[in-house]
């Protein structure tokens, strides 16, 4: 199973911790941004090579200390098709690294809608005798099951054939996250609700670490609920956005972890990419910078665990 | 306001539908995906140029009966890179053929996120002096509001920026939906909840025919929901998927109308798309059976209203 295969690079890493690759182009320092449009002019492809220049460093930076990157997929989309080619060289050249690759997309849709999406990122597309080139599948995928289970199932369906795994949103990181999540039904929150349904789901996955293939998405902004739900899904990994930029530290992400420092992945992205706008640093550095910041935030969260 | 550019394409053409494209493969006539792959192998261009081809056929076909087209993008991503370039050439096609765009994305995040999707889909996106080259912008999209308000603000924000519309989900139409949006709360099933934050959302959005750049997703699989949820977000147009190969017809979709025959705007994807397998059609005369089929589907749409 490949939730397997990101425990053991966790494992070996010592490091439970992803960087996340959300490079708007006014965060890619200027030298760069600069020799690009030197190179291809005011264009789309200029924009394409700094993000990709931008992105390659960092992860030539961190491969050998980070487990696991994840790309924003909205911050490629932006772009138009020059970003989502960037998207794709991105996910090409960590996989190289030897990273594992976890698409942030939210997808979602119904039953074969779902399909179509599931074989976009972790599959395969059938055409004919034509074989497509899925520049844009990763290892994991994050998903939105707003649309209930025969939204997800393909997505599942997809993990099991294809050793992929996904990541579902319980309890997002964000100030207005408990409008819809925190209602309650017989006394019970969504989003315990919806973890039940997460572990449910995830039943048929589970892997030699006893972890599945269907994770969740929980907030850092939100320890209490952190620690209930690493509860309520025992099988689950939890993917945790919201640490650094967001607020959240070391301390507010203990309680997503298991007894053997298992169960979660903690996620920067900002923090680690603008790291060389911060401090002392020269926008030449942005490389050790992001270094240094992503070995603090390792230092930081395995104190607690 | 973008809205009232919907339904003046509406009343002009008096049809209430939208046509989806999302063109699989193999729903394209093997002598089109033939002369493709004559011309470009085994590729993906042979993929891409094969989805065009059939696209720009359908557009031809419905585009002086027809107000909207809504491509799905799980379709096109599942394709690739090749895939993403079919459908911006067939975004760009179905706008010069007059065709309002609605883009069927279910894109939702956080914040910042929210904004990059947004920018993707309904603005414009700046890098420093160049001129990005959005080429996937819609003038409407389907959003997802699972992570509640400051998901969904940008997106409204870009609706009145750049004169846009959104559809959010509220009830979909697929047979699990109900095992989130139907979960009661205080006695009030979620997808009213969704509802009433539909309607504020749209609030400072109403055009001048009285419906806000704010709508809302409901499936024609569920008719009596329609009917409760048009009285609901009085000022909110519906999308309605579910219609045909799903199950839906004229008489269930009649409750989303309001009683001047405006309100809703009922999509037929795979219907229209595959009719020329139906029927006693030859492949070639696959442009006839889809405008057969659209006039067929307003007619049948028409006499309920």
């Amino acid at each position: 199973m490949s939730i397997d295969r990101l425990i053991t690079k966790i494992e070996e890493k010592k490091n439970p911790t992803v960087f996340g690759l959300d490079p708007r182009f006014e965060y890619v320092p200027e030298y760069i941004r600069e020799e690009a449009i030197k190179q291809y002019g005011l264009t789309g492809e200029a924009i394409k090579n700094a993000l990709v220049t931008f992105n390659k460093g960092l992860i030539d930076a961190l491969c050998d200390i980070v487990p696991a990157v994840k790309p924003q997929s909205a911050y490629y989309e932006m772009y138009g098709l020059s970003g989502l080619s960037a998207l794709a060289e991105t996910i090409s050249y960590a996989k190289e690294k030897g990273l594992y690759v976890i698409l942030d997309g939210k997808r979602n849709d119904i039953g074969k809608t779902a399909e179509a999406y599931a074989a976009a990122y972790l599959g395969k597309t059938k055409a004919g005798d034509i074989e497509v080139n899925n520049e844009l599948e990763s290892d994991g995928l994050t998903v939105n099951a707003y649309l209930g289970s025969d939204g997800i199932r393909p997505f599942v369906e997809a993990c099991k054939t294809d050793n992929k795994i996904i990541f579902v949103l319980v309890k997002t990181s964000n100030p207005s996250s408990g409008e819809l999540q925190d209602l309650c039904v017989d006394g019970e929150p969504i989003y315990q609700k919806m973890a039940a349904m997460v572990d449910g789901w995830g039943a048929e996955t589970i892997g030699t670490k006893g972890y599945s293939a269907v994770g969740a998405v929980v907030g850092a902004t939100y320890p209490k609920q952190l620690t209930e739900l690493r509860q309520l899904m025992p099988k689950s990994y939890i993917l945790v956005p919201g640490y650094g930029a967001q607020g959240g530290g070391g301390a507010d992400v203990a309680g997503a972890f298991d007894k053997n420092g298992l169960g979660a992945l903690v996620n920067s992205s900002r923090g680690i990419m603008c790291a060389w706008k911060k401090g002392d640093y020269r926008p030449e550095e942005y490389q050790k910078a992001a270094r240094d910041e992503a070995l603090k935030m390792r230092e930081d969260i395995l104190r607690y665990i």
